[in-house]
């Protein structure tokens, strides 16, 4: 089965790796395009791939499995072009599949687009972006959804999840309605609370930072550096994802805004903040809020 | 310079082993006294105090600086304690310092009690607890905030700062107030805006979790693991900082709720987001949000 990238970062990379690795999965990666062709090239000298393609028409000119590896708004380009390319550019029987952190757009414009589509969302990253931080074990033991399009045949669906098995990951089958109310939950909705956190501390965008940062920011210690981790990655990236799954964040967020007016209402409460009912709440989150199965043993690179 | 220990958790057992540890730096940790009793057994096991008292009159008699170890309820527990010792106990030159998140009702708490007390707050924590995950090297290069109380001669700020120094700490000086906003910003209100984002996704206290929650656990990952830690941590420790903290916290968390309002309005535009400003903010944000100068060489123990 030959695979044909089109991105090749972080991700795409760290499949390619996982790919090159695994000669039981009989995945063949031939060829990887990207913009400014960086990541190919890279991955060329470190014998992770066959070809740096010149446009995304030879990248996957004779592919069997067409791997859109980029930030959403890029994936939503790449769909586009890969439905207007002449016939036989992309072979009939070739499928294509993402990575894109958003489903539910990124699969209607790839059935809009006519492809046989099964949308992949790998359940892991890093702070770090390119090539160069792709490594092949970056998704064993994650889940890898998987979101078959419209057009998607049997055969289609079940190369996305050799691709998934082939990197050590799980597959996990849902909607994408299901998978990004999920994600907005648990990703994207966090990481606008992080920038909102830095915002009414260091100050919103267009207004000065407030007098008291000064101090503050000579204090931060980890719990700071955790909390804002997400709001220091990828800003490209992250708006992307955000611009693809508004409304369910927004939802979410109105859920964390009535839960800081809880807060807020307790802590201003008549005669002082009531200490025993605050211990019971921060015991009840503390419960309910289990670490990842497995994330420990990935160092943070931040 | 005799040093007793009250309280002997995480930040006393590791304030106590850097001074074990420097010699040079002539503070003798003479006792320890803890409610149980477990911590100073296990520093006597390990050679790092003298002597277990069996009560705090016993740990503090004959010392020189009394190290109020404990979490902020406490704290002002034992301050009303040590301000109604018979006369004798606690030497006329005895110096008090602490090492609570919060500082304003505490100092006021002690000079009510006719302590010569200088807080203090190292800036530095794990997010494990107890003398056994003490360590020699937790403030080296950290901040240590330094304010001195109403009756606190010299000599008393000079010992709060020779302990900071031996613990290889760097030490600020600041005004209660002062040192409560700045906290609130990058520490306690980030604890409650972790709180409430478990919250938000896992159900608030009393309520069952939302039906969404159920997929999205499985999927979660470092990101919702970073920013939930502060929630993982001890739930009445924070509930101590908050209760003496409140209006300083809220007013925070107004400022955060207000961002979240704009992002809401921003994903909930006519006509979808607006993916560059969603992009440009975010840019903004990044560069706001430095992490702190030293605590990456820190593994992460959650």
């Amino acid at each position: 089965m030959r695979v044909a990238f089109l991105g090749l970062g972080l991700i795409g990379g760290s499949i390619a790796r996982a790919l090159r690795g695994d000669r039981a999965a009989e995945l063949a990666v031939v060829a990887a395009w990207t913009p400014r062709g960086e990541g190919p090239r890279a991955a060329l000298a470190a014998g992770v791939i066959d070809e740096v393609a010149d446009d995304p028409a030879a990248a996957v000119a004779g592919a069997d499995l067409i791997v859109i590896a980029a930030p959403p708004l890029a994936t939503l380009q790449l769909i586009d072009l890969l439905g207007s390319l002449p016939d036989g550019v992309l072979g009939r029987d070739a499928t294509v599949t993402d990575v894109a952190s958003t489903k539910g757009v990124i699969v209607r414009r790839a059935d809009a687009a006519g492809l046989a589509f099964v949308g992949g969302h790998p359940m892991a990253g890093r702070e770090t972006s390119g090539f160069g931080g792709a490594s092949a074990d970056l998704f064993v033991d994650r889940p890898w959804v998987v979101i078959p399009g419209r057009a998607a045949r049997r055969f289609d669906i079940e190369r996305v999840e050799r691709l998934a098995r082939a990197c050590g990951a799980r597959t996990v089958a849902l909607d994408a309605a299901t998978h990004d109310a999920a994600t907005a939950a648990i990703s994207h909705a966090p990481l606008v609370v992080a920038a909102a956190l830095v915002e009414a501390m260091a100050g919103a965008p267009g207004e000065p930072p407030p007098e008291t940062w000064k101090v503050a920011r000579t204090l931060a210690a980890s719990g700071w550096r955790d909390m804002t981790r997400l709001a220091r990655g990828d800003a490209a990236m992250g708006a992307g994802i955000l611009a693809t799954n508004g409304p369910a964040v927004a939802a979410r967020l109105r859920d964390v805004r009535d839960r800081l007016d809880a807060w807020i209402a307790a802590l201003e409460a008549v005669g002082g903040p009531d200490a025993r009912a605050l211990q019971a709440d921060l015991e009840v989150d503390r419960d309910r809020a289990p670490t990842p199965d497995r994330d420990a043993p990935r160092p943070d690179p931040s």
